[in-house]
């Protein structure tokens, strides 16, 4: 199954409104049904607060859901930076994908439309999106170890570990022409940040910690080198843009959403995005306090939360590891002994351990002195306090991408996290 | 573009003959001005020597060609081995691209078929196989810096280095569904010498060796983990089946042939595969001597090539990186300074040259206790005194493999070989 490209608006597509929603979702049985009684009675609200897309919450005397509709171009900015409606159609097949192996933590999908580029799927209620929890200092104990499971289950089962070769190319190719995604992600994580680019920003006060990362030669080698690994490292279909603004959450439930950025790459892409906003939801947290000290706790809280997500992902990976038969391509039990399994498990886990503790680098770096920030550090008011803190990540950040090897493990960099 | 598969023949699809090659050509009107005159004046011949096609050497009054027909199945084990006809189609993609940035170093296309499977092309004569006059003690002088020269402009014109990623992905889908001819690759290089596959062979005097690295654990371990790299690296463009018998060669003009095994992958597997295939050219020399001593200075010929070939990929890689002004993805300009550029390249030679030398050993493995062996060690009838010369090229190929980070550099695995 190669992806059905849409690259601009066929006469077909139309952005919806609140205004326009209900009487297009009128037209699907399937969502009707859903909604229960009639368009009449249906409540419609948009609320995109992402930087691409429309999302309507839309409600009936039954049920609930919501529909998510991709414009033709970057929301964030206008109409001035296209953007191909495609990607709708790669978050859909995504979530698919994801429901097969991990249904506790993403979205219930109920219809694509292939030419409306829109999908309409479970409201998720009373979730609130994790980072902005975390800005308010909640706490979300069972999420942490979601990620982890969700992590393993998605990144494992379409891996070269699980995989026939066969399937894992079908796949691989299903994803390649998400190109205008992953530039996105090759621009604004990897190249802009190291150079002087139109659109970036940062809190004034950190005007010498930009300027000494653009003329940071050993930095700029190696987040190169993990460019490289980023486009040219098919490992498993990754979410693409795993932040705490793309996990719902409640007390007990946890669900990935938006992986509109979907694609073959290293593992550890996604695992060191979602460290990566827990460290700066961590750094952030002193800037964030009324008073001295209110915020320690949380801010310890977090960075245990970063070991609970690597010990369940490795843990639920080690098990899914050792599970399988002879299914999957690499180490496969024909060559492979108990004794060889263990040893090529630990090389692998470490190499995704090291790969993610880079990723995680380049995504703090990205969002203090890029494009887009996070409300972790934006929601501090006072610049000088939240420049003092976005330095002190910086500094970690750039330790975790020169100094990987050395420090070892995910545990070793929440200790230096911690000091 | 996407491949036009076609994983079974067609109704069209006939094995052409000897006989009836001249009449399917007659009616090719660029390929009977090429030939001149009329059918009956044709000479054809069938020459496929190899694992897998049928081959003709058409010649007329004016010219020759040669039409080369991919068969559904192995030639070399039979109907009972199908194999698609689409890599006939994957191999005429990697000829047009090679022919775009070393039109010097491979056969000139004149016609593709689809439905046939076959491609006419350049009839290369008085050309040899490389392998058969390594086999005879011939020198080919310019082979060496030709295939350096070869390697370095297909594989850069192919990567992250060169390309836009839009340009690139199109490029690794195009391919990515050449699965089955990978999946030979897969197994032959990387699984089934490791492990008893029915259609192992090796010399009798070598079960020792054959049995001692199918329970050699680190050994294992490092092959799965090259072939990871084989499975999820797509850095270039490889030729991918790049041995001394897909290198047909004169004193002065060296052609890279039959590429239709060619995907996306690391370039040290290509580089590797020539590298290996002179290795055991010159461990078979000591065998092939009918008195002491006579192909010691034949031996020592070859191995200097291989120090050629990789100084020639690399002098030539460099020029190509360092003339490139804002192309490429990866260490563009718009981040690297030319100190940055500079230490890059160190690194992305360093990264090659280490995969080179790993999948040089693989190479040298799986052709003394895999399926497909070579005429170098083949030909030397003693079994004994060709044991003996595979015996040292299995231990050498195995320090490759294990020890290429401390072997460090093509030089010095040449070093290695030499006492």
């Amino acid at each position: 199954m190669t992806a059905q490209l849409k690259l601009a608006p066929t006469s077909t597509y139309k952005a919806l409104t609140p205004q326009t929603v209900t009487g297009w979702l009128e037209a699907q049985p399937t969502i009707a049904a859903i909604l229960g009684g009639k368009a009449a009675e249906w409540q419609a609200r948009e609320v995109g607060d992402g930087n691409l897309n429309l999302v309507f919450i839309v409600e009936g005397p039954k049920g609930s859901v919501v529909a998510k509709q991709a414009l033709p171009y970057v929301r964030l900015v206008g109409e001035s930076w296209p953007l191909p409606l495609s990607r709708a159609h790669y978050e859909y097949y995504a979530l698919t994908e994801q429901q097969a192996w991990a249904p506790a933590y993403v979205p219930k999908t109920y219809l694509h439309d292939h030419d409306m580029a829109l999908t309409v799927m479970e409201y998720l209620t009373p979730h609130i999106i994790l980072r902005k929890g975390l800005v308010q200092g909640k706490r979300y104990p069972k999420a942490a170890a979601h990620l982890g499971s969700f992590l393993a289950r998605t990144l494992f089962h379409t891996s070269d570990y699980f995989l026939t070769p066969v399937q894992k190319r079908e796949k691989v190719a299903q994803y390649l022409t998400n190109t205008a995604m992953c530039k996105i992600s090759e621009d604004l994580i990897f190249d802009e940040p190291y150079y002087a680019a139109p659109l970036n920003r940062n809190t004034p006060e950190l005007d010498d910690v930009a300027a000494a990362l653009r003329a940071d030669t050993a930095l700029k080698l190696a987040v190169q080198q993990l460019k490289a690994g980023f486009m040219n490292k098919t490992e498993a279909l990754l979410h693409g843009d795993l932040h705490t603004g793309s996990v719902m959450v409640t007390e007990d439930d946890t669900r990935a959403i938006d992986p509109e950025f979907a694609f073959f790459g290293p593992m550890g892409f996604d695992i060191g995005a979602i460290l990566a906003n827990f460290f700066m939801a961590a750094f952030a947290q002193e800037g964030l306090e009324t008073s001295k000290g209110e915020r320690a706790a949380q801010a310890a809280w977090i960075l245990e939360q970063i070991e609970v997500i690597w010990n369940t992902f490795s843990a639920e990976f080690t098990a899914l590891w050792n599970q399988r038969s002879s299914t999957g391509e690499l180490f496969n039990a024909r060559i492979a002994t108990p004794e060889l399994q263990a040893e090529a498990l630990a090389n692998v886990l470490k190499g995704i351990e090291q790969d993610a503790l880079g990723y995680a680098g380049c995504k703090i770096i990205r969002r203090i002195v890029g494009l887009a920030h996070v409300e972790d550090f934006e929601a501090i008011a006072d610049t000088t306090r939240r420049a003092s803190a976005e330095r002190k990540a910086i500094a970690f950040a750039r330790r975790l991408i020169l100094e990987r090897s050395n420090i070892g493990s995910v545990s070793n960099a929440v200790k230096a996290a911690q000091t």
